[in-house]
This record gives C-alpha cells, structure tokens and sequence, in this order.
C-alpha cells in the first residue's frame, strides 16, 4: 500500500483541520509554512518551510506530491500555471482559483452566466465612482480585486468624498477596484459543495451565517426558516458555480437573502469557515471532502447527523488563562466541541471555534455562545 | 496560552488515533516510537525514536511532558516507578497499571473485592494443574501472567498431557501461569469508562464484542438485547474496578456474559478495540476522553450520537490494491467510516477498521462487514 500524498499551500487552520481526516483516511500530508510554529506545521510532521510566493520553493515542495492544494488563495496565478506545466497536479485548477482569487473576473463569468449577483461595476475612472453610486444609493462597497479576507480589502463607503479617498488609495497601489450595491439583506447564507475532477459533487445543508465587523462569528446548519424549496435553489447555485467553474475541491458559495432573491456575494475554494460546523455535525467533515476532491476520490456523505448544530468563532481577546477557561467551559458542558488552533492569542484574531450538536436551536445557540464568550473572556461565570 | 504537552509511550495505532482529538483540543503529543515509519511516528511531528525497555530513554522522552501515558501495557513497572520518584506524572499510575500488566495480580485484587472473574488459580506446580482440571473441567485456559495481547499468551487446553507441555514451555521462560475455567459465555461484552485523577468517571455503553481467534474482530454499541438492568450492571462493575484500582484515563473490562452472570476476562487501561466505534458514534471519542482524564480535564460526554454503531477491524489480507478497494468502498457507500493506520500489510495483523453508524442494526453490520472484507480482499463484488 502506498498511501498518497497531498501537499498544502500554507500552514494556518485549515491546513491544520485537514490532518485529523488525513489521519483516519491514511493520507500523508506535507504543508508549505512560513515557519514551524504555524498552526498547521505544529501538527503535520512532514512541514517545508518557504514562501508561496516563491516559485523555487513551490516547485521543490510540490516534488513527491500527488497533488497540491491550498489553505488559502494567495498563490500567484502564474506560479500556478508553472506548477502545472512542469506536470504537477493542482487542484482546484489554477483557472478556477483564478475566480476566487479575483472578484472582478468572478462577477464576469457569474454575470455572463446570467447567476444573480450585487448590482456591481468595475471601477477605473472617479466619475464611474458618482455615476454608480447614483444608480444603487449610497452607502456602497468598494473592494479590492484581489487580497481580500475577513473584511479586509472590503470598504463600505458612505458617500461619494469618501469613496473618492479610498479609491484614490487602492489605485496607488496598481489594483483593480470594483464597486457594489451595498444589498439590504435579511440574512446571509452560505453554500458549501464538494466537486471531484470526475464530476461528482454534494451539496451540504444551506447555512445561516453571521458576520460582525467583516469576520465570520455564527453559523447556524441547516439555517432556521429556510423553506426546502429556496435551500435547494442554494445549493443548485452552488453546484451550477462549481461545474462553471471546473470546481474540485470544496467550494463556499456566500449568499445576501434579501427575502426574494438570492445573491452570491464572495466564493472561497477551500474549506471555509461557514463549514467548521461539519466537523461535529456531518458524516463527513469539509476537510475529509476536500482531501477526498482533490485525490479524485469518491465523496462522502455530506448528511447531518444530527437536526442542528451551531457554530461560534473564538475571536482573540485579553485573556490570562486560557486553558483554565477551557477547563471550566468542558466541565460546565460536557457536550460541547471546542476546536483550537495552536494561535497565539491576540485581539480579533480566530484562534477555535466551538460547535454545538443537537436538536433545540435555543439551546444550542446559547450554549455555544457562552462557551466562546467564557474561552475569550467576554464573561467570567 | 501554553499548550499542554502529552508524552506517548508507543507509536501504535492507539497513539496515532489520539492526534485527531490532540489536534482539536490544542494538545501537543510527543510519541516514544520505535522507527519513523511506525503508525503514530507518521502523523505526530514530535516523535522521538527510543525503546520503552530504556530507562535512559524514557527518562529523556519525559522530559518537558507535564504528562507520561502508555498506547500498551509493555513498559516495566519497575522504570515507571522511576520515573514518578524523578518527578514525572505518569497517568495512569503505575500502582493501577500493574493491574493489567499482571493478570495474577489483577485476578487476586478482583477476587479480594468480590467482583465475579471465572474460576481461576495460579499454577506453580504441576499436579494443581491437573487438580484445577478436574474441579472446572477440560478444556480450560493456561495464561501467563505477563506479556500476552491479541490472543498471545493465552492457550485453549483441551486436557492435562497438552496443559502440561505449554505449562512446563512458559515454566522454562521464568513468567507466572494461571489456570482459568473455559467460561461458557453466550457473548462477550466490554464495559469502558474514562476516569481522572480528580475522580470524575464516565462509562460508555456497554458493547458486544467478537473475538476471531483470540483477536477483536467485531463490536456492536450498544450491545443488541441488553437490558437496560443488566447494562447497568455492567457499567457498575467497570466503574468499580476504576475506582478500587485508581485508574486514571480509559479502563476498558472485557466480561463474559454466560446469560445469568458477568464475569470479568481481562482489564486494559488505554484506549481499546471495543471502543473505536466512539470515533464516530460518540459526541466524545475514547481517544479524546483518555488525553482529558489523564491531563486530568474534566471529561467529555460518552453519549451515542446516533442509535447503533458497528465496528469491523480490517485485518490484513494478500491485498494487491488497497488504495483501489478503497475507492470502490467509498463510491458504494458514502456514509461508511473506515480508518487506516498507515501500516503495511501482513496477514492477520490490524491495520485499520470501518464504522458504519445509523439505527438499523441489520445494515449497518452489513455494510461494515461488507467493507471490511472488500478492503481485505476477502470478497471482490
């Protein structure tokens, strides 16, 4: 038996999150981190120290590998292309990370598609800046083409001086800049779906996710009051993006329901925070989906094993003792699942997750919320 | 925050399923292992290459561990007693580990504490074998004291002339034999409970196990047609053994159901074949629940996650293609759990197992069986 071995472009908590599945599948893991202490790197021995900006070290780290894959989307297109025609295999494709990587194609290929998405409008001239604001109303969002995450890289703008400021310092720096309808959503969804080379995909539970100040903080599986009807019509979205798109690997799909319609917001090509829940609550986690995507394996069961489960972000604050708070949060809660991440505390900075599993959302939600709360010290009883 | 450190002795199966539940605690695990390529060495970067026989060794392995646990029962009770006078916290004790290392020492401490093993007595000369047979009856069981896993160490006698070869072979070795009554068990349970130094303990349901050959080769939570009197029963005897030895981390009871009685066969303390089915049928997996009790955290739920769960172990076959057997049963049933431990293949030895989990106890050993037989080549449809 010759187990395969997949190798991961960074070392943060995604990469880190693929190993317990790569543990119990017999997949070997090797990761590129920019030092030993990452996340990942703490837990996956065969770890190559390097950049993923450097094409020496991509193509020395991608050697002996079965395929390569990413932890996030930062890889230079080009480096990408070059991986491939030495003959490695990238997955997903560099032509379809291309359009995670850069919203202004992304909102193209959706739009030529005829997929519902934000009023948008690429923005090389200030005057196109007043002009679109007129149409959908001020605020507005500005973002950057490229380099985004958790909110960075996304500006909602109230007005059109504003915007003029912001955008006369995006463009200094020689990136594309897009303008979008800032939606009045009543919540956010998101759709994950796992998609092999051979074409098979799955479609997990449409979610309710919620974001405070950019960044992720609840996810709610399935989410509460989605009627069966609009779920499917998610996840077809989902699937429809990934086949588009030639998708392999996992695919988040983040959708404004505005009540009537539903609007994709971003993608990401990889596992996503919208789907920590699966770890706890789904025959197979999107890590196990992911590895099992990209090695051309068959899929599993993205089914929920239990009615709900709820997930809450660990967002870094001041606290002294952080395992005494996770001493106290097992004890008071012996069925919560606390995920951490090997991180150095710091303020703002996702260092767990914590999932709930079970059948009474209330119940859950609260739960959840309190264990964070305590871990992070918003609380102390 | 300072991640704790856990020290392994034993880079087996057992330490390698422990990284999963590491991972996601934010628990370091640092494996004592014979060779790189062993089975935990594989997926735990802190390995350090030693013999558990060494003195030295250990000593040096234990250093910066806050604590010292065990994947078998084969380190000398005389180093473990060092490395507690050095200061080392060694979990569990090994006061309480001599009761499974040293079968004569746990049947007196059961007998002792009029907890029901089978007929039993130690043999030191010859005729108290024959006179043992005479009262309990032919075939009976000769063991030796120490050393014996998996069916080794353990012989089904059928009468005195072949009782006394095997008696007078492991005579020659220097190690102490018993004599146990053959039990006519109508099946065969396994009781686990996880417990802490701070004495909180938690018992999982009890479980039917099948032994092949003196090897694990089914198990079925909870045990089919148990009542729920007699599963108490069962979960009483193991959380007393717990307790009346001190057990710190997973105690797992193997008992002979004869129909009227429950009578103890053998004791581990570490995680256990009979409990593998927690990995996917527990909202706290053994694995997890051992690394918390000995951390002495306190402990998580042993809560089924769904009604059934039943685990197949894959023996090894003369498999030409196990990553091929694979893909075929993961694309037939993409619920199925199986897990592989990185080994190579030799016939009879264990090299990973399949959970099927769900509520129709029929199907889900159908399917189990199905994949563990198509993984070991044993079927090819």
């Amino acid at each position: 038996m010759s187990a395969p071995r997949v190798g991961i472009v960074g070392g943060g908590q995604l990469a880190r999150m693929m190993q317990p599945a790569a543990i119990n599948l017999g997949i070997q893991l090797r990761v590129l981190a920019h030092s030993m202490t990452e996340s990942a790197a703490q837990v996956i021995p065969d770890t190559v120290i390097g950049s993923h900006d450097d094409f020496a070290a991509l193509l020395a780290f991608a050697d002996g590998c079965d395929v390569i894959t990413f932890d996030h989307e930062h890889v230079p297109s080009e480096h990408l292309i070059k991986l491939q025609n030495a003959g490695i295999t990238v997955r997903p494709d560099p032509s379809a990370l291309n359009f995670a990587q850069d919203k202004l194609a992304m909102r193209k290929v959706l739009a030529d598609a005829g997929i519902s998405c934000p009023a948008w409008q690429e923005i090389t001239m200030i005057d196109q800046l007043e002009t679109f604001g007129d149409q959908v109303g001020w605020p507005l969002i500005l973002k950057t083409a490229r380099g985004g995450y958790d909110g960075k890289g996304v500006w909602l703008v109230s007005d059109f001086a504003q915007a003029q400021q912001i955008f006369s310092e995006i463009t200094k720096l020689g990136i594309a800049v897009l303008a979008e309808q800032c939606v009045p959503f009543v919540r956010e969804l998101a759709a994950q779906v796992a998609r092999s080379p051979h074409g098979q995909c799955v479609a997990y539970p449409i979610v309710q996710s919620t974001q405070t100040d950019g960044i992720c903080t609840e996810v709610i599986a399935p989410c509460p009051g989605l009627s069966p009807e609009r779920a499917a019509q998610a996840q077809e979205i989902a699937i429809r993006i990934a086949d588009l798109l030639g998708v392999t690997g996992m695919l988040a799909v983040e959708l404004f329901d505005t009540g009537s319609q539903m609007l994709v917001n971003e993608l990401a090509m990889r596992p996503h925070n919208s789907g920590h829940w699966s770890m706890d609550g789904s025959v197979t986690s999107q890590f196990e989906n992911h590895l099992r995507a990209v090695l051309d394996w068959p899929l599993g069961s993205p089914a929920m094993t239990s009615p709900v489960t709820v997930m809450v972000n660990l967002l870094g604050q001041d606290v002294d003792d952080l395992q005494g708070a996770f001493r106290h949060v097992m004890a008071r809660d012996p069925g919560i699942k606390v995920h951490l991440y090997g991180k150095d505390v710091k303020p703002g900075r996702k260092i767990g997750h914590v999932n709930a599993v079970g059948s009474n959302i209330d119940d859950l939600r609260q739960r959840a919320q309190h264990a964070a709360d305590y871990l992070t010290g918003v609380i102390n009883e």
